[in-house]
């Protein structure tokens, strides 16, 4: 049984049919809304839905759960899944599944499918992500919700007790949120360095030699900024595996749990790691576009006239051109292998990789 | 019950006993072809085979379906499951699926395992793609072989009614189809722009001044043409989103279909965007291979003689240093914005977001 | 039921208990140790434990195996199931599974869930490799099994009889086997041509004509080794399906097994093709870094400085110009279609593609 007539309603009905289940649709205007549903569905009124189905897709908005407290008296003892979302992380006090739950305590709840979109069931599930998060205080519930999202085509995971629902509804909201820290991190930490760069490189030679250095602010200056930002960010990286081990070694138990501050640090070490390895590919690109620009190929006609004219005719500086060599060909090596580390962290290759060969990469 | 006794017979017996089950191979030459199938499946004349199984995988080729006529009798109400490919697209009018259920209109056909290679049947479904699309017009069936093919360690995937055999059938045909046009598309800017940009950096000077500037095509006029290709091409990416939208408002409606260009087009965005960040880097590529030329370096070198013989001592020119020092920065932010989006495009990292985190990044 | 206390017991007891199974605790002092389980998790003497379960994780090192004797009477007829691991490949001559299926012969054993890692199953199976390799000799217990690991979120993988559990073993023990060739075969190349293009390159125009050209070692010599390598690299590639075809038609036969060291070259293709792709991107880096180098800087203006004292206007060289233009823009095409090769080879890019595309590709 489905309840509702939105979008997500009628994709979850398409499916549902496809699937080969028999459906019903409960509508508060059965006549007008059946032409939206495919034809195998029946679309009846909710009372006459509900009684004829004995699990029910609760499709509509938190805020007009109410409104079922008439037909209390038919959902009793029937399985109520909860498929709502919400607009804005934790909105309100209790989950939507829980506030379901208190509404009907002669029913079942259960939480699932918020993850999914109306798209993805309605274009099945051969592409994209096929998890559905389901919990539910009734494992028997949850084990016929899930067999019903597996025969779907749908990857059913167990998200325990229904205390877990807030969590599960809060997931279609959540935003990057590994990667605010470690953003914003890398962000002040760039601010900080290409201050520095900018009174050393332009600020100090305008005011003392009244030099106009002012073309080195949007290449040079930031260059010189990002493998500073990437080598701190690559150290914050390996930092707290050592603090940990520490903390180990002093309580003598590997079963203390981390400070919070600790524990949230080693988790965002993946981000903070590929910040740091896009720092030193931007890096890499700046350098490597130094002889692009009008300034450089300004400055090496302008020496070259210098010379001519004095007609000094050697300029080689074995000691500069060894430094050279030596700071781009390990730079080189450094980053070749922080490619490798940025290639090993996708999902794709870390999943075919055991836990002994990661640690060997890294 | 096995049918055959070809490559794809062979992996199925060795992986349906390999699974547990116990098969019964059926051959019209029992005798010469047992030392083929593995000890533990049974080699036997085909009417027996039927006799023993029932399920049984139809491994012979359509034009062969009519030969096993005569078993017609025996195979009276077993379920036959056409493994079977075409080696053209919609060479036949009806699907083999459907052709054989027409020849045995007693038993039911499941059309299956025909997207699955001998090679990946006899290696196991450990690595590489492991959905089995199943169709078939009998739900019970269908079950009972997703079952087969769940137990073998595949994903059984539900295409619904026997229609989608066609479709099916066609899918190990496919050649990149969401490529053709997006492709075609790149080509014809390409050319379109390569052309433009001949006559006005190599043609017009030769005409107007006879100065031979040809050098210039393999490198910088391709280089001039990629950038234009690629926002062309990231152009129409978004085009057609504003067109749907426009559409929407105008029909005040968003449950009315798109016309058939606007639905293919806006499918083909991410194979679009994708060859525009392809030209994008190659483009970075290029661009980074300027100063390596040869004539680049003469035109540095005849550029300082020049200037040492008419001891003009300065050549800077602050707009253009500028100019390039502001292309060149923006070119770099740009690319790395087009890498993220081409990152997100993996699929094992576009499984990994939710919608809002998707349409954050894009 | 599982038996043991250490790491492992106490993350799987948490896992089953979290997926709504009964979980008793055996151990052989359970009041100490009971604080560290689940408190839904009873934890009690090891034979009362065994006697109120019917499938038992033996969660313990092979040595303590032994100790499980005393159990022999009570364990008769249940399922156990090895979790063990090896600290090192093929320590011992048995492995750990046939070892305690030989210890209790009236029980049925179970090898599985040795891949997953404690980590793994407190943190639930939403990320990471889902896989739990499963064998038996019995069919029904290994079903069983299956079943629980498909309840607690993993995907079960048949691996057919107890003959296969010494290589189930291994894979947690595994590091990189299929690289160790290639990547052997990588470095000997690199050092062969390495000492070519140093001899060349540096030692003989010092012995020659005492010229110090040093300072190219870093660079210059690296980045003409690195295509060297890619290119042999790249041969071996295609030359072990040729050699494989040719024997394929030398015996008239494609149901002969190749000799061995042609099935090792042939599945190591992708691997040393990697590595092609791999110096082909590095020698790219070199070679775009050159013109950033402080020798070329000064060899850039000696030259205009002997030009411009010698009054010689001009320095272009027609032929010169055209190499280097071809080279690279034939150079820029080969790393474009090697990386299209290299991105294919992802695991999730390479699933989503039919045979008949891939080999399109490659």
């Amino acid at each position: 049984g489905v309840l509702g007539s939105g979008d997500f309603a009628r994709s979850l009905a398409v499916r549902l049919v496809c699937s080969g289940f028999k459906v019903v649709v409960g509508s508060r205007n059965p006549k007008r809304k059946a032409s939206l549903f495919p034809a195998a569905a029946e679309v009846t009124f909710q009372a006459e839905a509900v009684k004829k189905a004995d699990v029910i897709f609760v499709a509509i908005f938190r805020e007009h759960y109410s409104t079922l407290c008439d037909l209390a008296d038919v959902l009793v003892g029937k399985i109520l899944v909860d498929v709502s979302n919400n607009t804005e992380i934790n909105h309100h006090k209790e989950s939507n599944a829980e506030y379901l739950a208190s509404l009907f305590p002669a029913c079942t709840v259960v939480k699932g499918f918020n993850v999914v979109s109306a798209w993805t069931l309605q274009s099945g599930a051969r592409d994209g992500n096929k998890q559905v998060l389901i919990c539910s205080n009734n494992q028997e519930a949850k084990r016929t919700v899930a067999e019903i999202a597996q025969i779907m085509g749908f990857t059913p995971v167990d998200m325990g007790c229904m205390s877990s629902a807030c969590e599960i509804e809060n997931i279609p909201l959540r935003l990057l949120p590994a990667w605010k820290i470690p953003i914003f991190l890398a962000l002040g930490l760039f601010i900080c360095f290409f201050t520095y760069n900018l009174i050393r490189q332009v600020i100090h030679p305008y005011i003392r030699e009244q030099k106009n250095k002012l073309y080195k602010i949007p290449i040079e200056v930031v260059n010189t900024t990002l493998p500073c930002v990437s080598y701190v960010m690559l150290s914050l990286v390996y930092l707290p595996g050592v603090l940990a081990a520490c903390s180990q070694l002093y309580y003598g138990t590997k079963y203390r749990r981390f400070p919070d501050w600790l524990d949230q640090w080693l988790q965002h070490r993946k981000q903070i790691g590929l910040l740091s390895f896009f720092c030193a590919a931007l890096h890499a690109v700046y350098s490597l576009c130094l002889p692009m620009r009008r300034s450089h190929r300004y400055l090496l006609i302008e020496t070259a006239v210098k010379q001519a004219v004095e007609k000094k005719m050697t300029i080689w500086v074995e000691e500069e051109v060894w430094r050279m060599e030596i700071y781009i060909s390990v730079g080189i090596i450094a980053l070749g292998l922080l490619s490798l580390l940025a290639i090993t962290s996708l999902p794709s290759i870390a999943n075919s990789l055991n836990w002994r060969e990661f640690s060997f990469i890294q």
